[in-house]
């Protein structure tokens, strides 16, 4: 399997009044994702607030995600976990429900060494066949892995086999294609850095953007592939007040204030986390009418 | 309820073979630190793996340790909980049980507002009639709070009535002082600098040392309430290497390394959390055995 | 004028025995770098120690410099100065001796206020009709100016009307962008984000690297305008070692030995500034060889 | 010469019109410091804008200020220079003219390694008899020397002698005292860190506070001396908001602002540097008062 392009993150709706999930607004945002020409889907990442729902809320979000899915494009599932062996348990029931892919972050409390790290990611890698992609997101796991740790890993363990990195730091990514003479596949995980990291060849944008900016996305990715660089600095500078915003904001709130406005009902976040202001929100639907007048 | 002076951090004992809590070793600590002339007890802290256990576990710890301390000196629950409703829960559970107070750390994935905050705070306490110290400790949480912040919830919340900063920023101890004329009384948390906190005018040490010094954390503090600057700053100089090693190293596993080594059987941090080295222990144990020559 | 493509930094030689510059190896320099298709050649940057030479000694560069490339390309001379009045000194200097732009940085002891910049700046500006190039690099200078500062400035003071960054922040880039839609031409300072910043828009890169990699700057500067984005990742990876390691070791040092291998004889780079050690110029001929054998 | 207590800093005096020294209004400024029972004179320090004055205009500065303070108590002359001819220079001078000790802080432009500041200090130490005071505070020269590349420096250089720190960092003051054995005499540079650097066993507070607050500086070095930690409290918590504000503005313009507000006509710092507003003069006062309240 050779994931490119575009891997759209659905969020993980909640009904207004038992803030419990909503399985059919998350079936009808998962199918107009997949209407929007994106190549995987990535449910229960850090926008779909995966790492505040219940280990049998995961489960059922994965299985009834997996099951919309249908096997259109692959099914990528986010696990962040603290413990070993509460990752070695998701990862496990994510290979039983028929998950394509396992992207992994390990969530810190006491800041873990390298030597942590890598004996983490390779017991979750002894206990499934997925492939796992690690994912690096100091800013919500409060752990960074260097491009050097990531690099051992997928070298020195057989699933490890493509690395999300959401630091926007695109000599992260210089350094993935130098020390892997390019062999690494990377992918970019911070929505300002999209024209830039596929310039450096990021195999793929990590994004919630469809979700709020339909096939424009997905257009970027495109021009990129057709070498029409003028192309791409257009669609790149029209989506980026709105990819700043999400990512100031939060994707949580951000992501489920642009969908109720378009008439999807998912919800609010889950506390603490809030809904966007009234004010956040018209900004937001400004940023989205910039985007989409093309 | 005036708290003043050496608040001591148990561990939680892990079984070598199962991973359980060893409730044996849970009390033997216990009794050791209340030997130690500690002023407070705090179990599930960071340095008790709080975050790192089931709800069920945290339930038997808590349980236990009211059970072991018995009144003797009082007892501060740690809860750090993404979620406002587990936070909650666990607030309840600490009244039930027989708590003297709860330390409350909001853990974060997704950035919170202050906003976020407050109403984190507002709704726990508002479920509870405890007693809360809200605890400030960006490195393991991910959040940090403002002293502006942390006084606003002062004054607002009724049952919030003091702070516990592990920042190691002593112009944050200052800020509280300013803010408030010196009502709020704050605690520090960052073991290397004891000396100065006390200087400053804390009320109290948060710490682990008593586990692996004994009476030395009492001598300092009792150093400075007899004015002698001189003797305060000859018992810092001399456990000051412990305490910065053990900090840098993570309580987790350095105090248990220690305790082990003292002859507490306490068992290994939760995985990804390893052992220290045997290279790690020596450095320990002669630090310990610097400080304690007196 | 329209400044585009490869503007490049000559370092300033001394004499080996005196300290004092040497006046022959720097026009060899400059005709060398001539030689490799560069668009414009910029004296007295960072590169050239600037800040390290006397008032008469950067008199004597600029106008030896000017003498050399003799209306071949534009001459952009770089004025670092402390004070406002010493800035204007050198600026109305520069414009008597025929220089076609400056570029300013504003190096700071105190740290300045937007508004104390902007009047920097505005004075010197007031003080020249020659075209300022606004230069940002806090690395060196100590002082970090933002892209809203520089576009107010941009917008607001007549001359000024080009910008250097050098913080390697390729967001800033898109600031510039988007708050003046595309009209403040843009130049990348930071060498190993060259690559991202011609894709983003940048109109220049400013670089050292043709000094020691001759043609090759230029070469990725065309495959850009020509479309060919794998062409330009092809040339940019084949340079990154050495521009990477040009920036981290300092450019003076790093540049004046590669230059002294190559058989310049560009002397050392002025104390308390060291030459490169033996393991370092081996290091750095390894990175040249590599990118050079195309 | 054993340096302890309260070390003074005088600013440069300007004449309104001419922006000349003005050095009638520095020997009244000294003479003033000298009555405030300051324990050393430190000119041409961070505060007296040496960094922003000619070569000409140190030496005259240097020797007036040797002049007023004739031996009543030692006179520290502060040296920060880019090159390390130009600090030789300065170091010699400073020993022609009488001074006792000098203090030096080498300016960075191009980041100097370990190495090249180990060198640098050395340079200048073999250029003069003078016990030197190596001077660490990034935020103004750009460079950070560590605790332990200075502690080297003090064993391996016989004429440096002591240090001053003004990064705030209560740490590194632990690190000097550790690292010797308590033999390096360090010196607090950072104003409101005072209570606790006394406490921590600073010899001394390098300060430009007598200039607006009299003797209370020294009141409160009197009560650490005495053992009286409430009263070093009361009398720290008094001064701290008048001590955050200079630092936070700049020295040079508010200790001018203030200086002037109480009739002595020290003018306004050097350009680019600015006048305090208004409303900063107004804040200013207030903080004076409230200090000098007691």
């Amino acid at each position: 399997m050779k994931l490119e392009g575009i891997i759209a993150y659905p969020i993980t709706p909640f009904k207004a009044e038992t803030q419990e999930v909503d399985f059919d607004a998350l079936t009808i945002t998962l199918n107009a994702l997949l209407e929007h020409q994106c190549d995987a889907i990535a449910p229960l990442g850090s926008a779909g607030e995966s790492a505040y729902l219940s280990w049998q809320e995961w489960q059922q979000v994965a299985q009834k995600s997996i099951e919309v899915v249908n096997h259109r494009v692959p099914v990528i599932l986010g696990i962040s976990e603290l413990t070993t062996s509460m990752a070695i348990q998701k990862a496990q029931k994510a290979e039983e429900l028929g998950a394509d892919v396992i992207m992994v972050i390990p969530v810190s409390y006491w800041k873990l060494t390298d030597q942590e790290v890598y004996e983490y990611y390779q017991q979750i890698a002894a206990a499934t066949k997925l492939p796992i992609m690690v994912y690096n997101n100091p800013a919500t796991s409060g752990l960074d892995m260097s491009p050097e740790l990531i690099v051992k890993m997928f070298e020195g363990i057989e699933n490890i086999c493509m690395v999300k990195d959401s630091t926007g730091d695109i000599q992260r990514m210089h350094k993935f294609h130098e020390l892997t003479q390019g062999k690494l596949p990377f992918y970019n995980g911070c929505n300002p850095l999209a024209l830039e990291a596929f310039c450096a060849g990021a195999s793929g944008w990590c994004t919630v953007a469809p979700n709020l900016l339909g096939k424009l996305p997905n257009l970027l990715y495109q021009a990129i592939k057709d070498g029409d660089l003028a192309q791409a600095q257009n669609l790149f500078y029209k989506q980026l007040p709105l990819l700043r915003f999400i990512v100031q904001g939060g994707l949580p709130k951000t992501v489920k204030a642009g969908l109720n406005e378009l008439g999807f009902n998912v919800g609010a976040p889950r506390k603490p986390l809030q809904n966007a202001s009234l004010a956040e929100t018209n900004q937001l639907m400004g940023f989205i009418r910039q985007a989409t007048q093309i």
